[in-house]
C-alpha cells in the first residue's frame, strides 16, 4: 500500500466518528451532537480562545489534539462525563482503539497523533491544559444554550460540575469566572442541582 | 458586552452549521454529512496530506479556512457541486451571511475571518487552493467509500467531476492522479456517467 493509500484509508474510516453521539444536544436542543461536530466546534474555539491562556501554547498543536481527541470513541464509544457507566475499563478499551486506529497511517504519523492523544489524556502540559479546557467548556455552552437540557436529563449537580472543571482556573482565570457565571444562572433556573 | 460574551455568541451561533446538511453520504451510505463534520474532516485532513503540496502553505491558515469556510451556508444554505439550483444568487446570499455572521466577533477576530473566508473564495493563493483541494477531494472519497450514493442520485457525469476539480492538478499532482484512479474505477462500476 503506498502513504497515499493509507492516509486515505484513515481518513475514511474515522469517518465513523460522526456517528458517536454524546450526551450534549446542540444548541437548539433539537438532538445529541457527534464527536465529528464537537471536535470541529473545540478547534474553531481553540483560534477564539487563545487570549485567555499562556503564551506557550502551540494553537496547531492544540487543533490537532483537539480535532483527533475522541478518534478512540470510534472502537471505545463515549463515556459520559457525569455518569458511571464505562469508567472502569474506559482506559482500556481507548488504549486498545487507539492502537488500532493510529496504526493504519504511515508509522510516523500515526506516531504522531498517538504522542498527541495520549499527552490529551495525561492532561499535563500547557496545550493538554487548553485542549481540555475547550473539551469541557464547549459542552457547558451548548448546555446554556438549549435551557440544560443535558444537565436536567442526567440530574446533574452542581458539585459535579465544579469537580470536573475545577483544572480550567489554573489555565483561564476568565473562563473559569464565565462558566461560574453560567453554571449559577442555571442553578438558579432549576437546570443544575444545587 | 465583552470579548469573551461576543466570542461566545458567536461560538453558540455557529453551532447551527451542524444543521446544514450537504448532498454526499457519510462513507457508510446511512445519512448525508453536515457542514460541520465535513470541516472537521477537512481539518484533518489538512494535516495528513500537506506533503503532496507546496511548501509555502501555511497549515494553521489553511485549517482555520477550513474550519470557517461554509459557516455563511447558515444563512445562504449548501449549494450543491454539480446542480444549478441557487447557484446565480450564490455569491450575493453569501456576502450577506458573512456579513452577519463574522460581525458578531470582536472586530479584529471578525475581519481575520472575513478575509480568510474571501481568500478561500477567491481561489488563487496556495493556501487558498490546498484549502479547495481538500474541500473536493473529501467527498470523493466519501462518495467511493458509499458505492458512489451522491453521485448515483444525481447522475453526475465524469466530465463534470473534472470540469470542478481540474485544479487539483496545479496543487499537486500525487492527488491528481489518485482522483483519476477513483473517478475511473466509479465509471466502470456505472457510479459514474461516462
Amino acid at each position: 500500500m503506498t502513504r497515499l493509500e493509507k492516509q486515505i484509508q484513515f481518513i475514511v474510516e474515522v469517518d465513523k466518528v460522526k456517528n458517536i453521539f454524546r450526551q450534549t444536544y446542540l444548541s437548539d436542543g433539537e438532538r445529541k451532537e457527534n464527536d465529528a461536530e464537537h471536535s470541529w466546534h473545540l478547534a474553531l474555539s481553540a483560534i477564539l480562545l487563545k487570549e485567555y491562556v499562556s503564551e506557550e501554547v502551540d494553537l496547531l498543536k492544540v487543533i490537532t489534539m483537539v480535532l483527533i481527541h475522541d478518534l478512540v470513541e470510534i472502537d471505545a464509544g463515549d463515556t459520559y462525563a457525569y455518569g458511571s457507566v464505562g469508567v472502569n475499563d474506559k482506559r482500556e478499551r481507548e488504549e486498545k482503539a487507539a492502537e488500532r486506529i493510529f496504526s493504519i497511517l504511515p508509522i510516523e504519523q500515526g506516531e504522531y497523533f498517538r504522542k498527541l492523544w495520549e499527552e490529551f489524556e495525561l492532561y499535563e502540559t500547557e496545550d493538554a491544559k487548553y485542549a481540555h479546557l475547550l473539551d469541557n467548556f464547549q459542552p457547558i455552552l451548548l448546555n446554556d444554550a438549549s435551557e440544560g437540557k443535558s444537565w436536567r436529563e442526567h440530574c446533574v449537580r452542581k458539585e459535579q460540575i465544579y469537580k470536573r472543571n475545577e483544572k480550567i482556573k489554573e489555565t483561564s482565570e476568565v473562563i473559569w469566572e464565565e462558566m461560574q457565571k453560567i453554571v449559577e444562572k442555571n442553578v438558579k433556573l432549576g437546570n443544575i442541582q444545587e
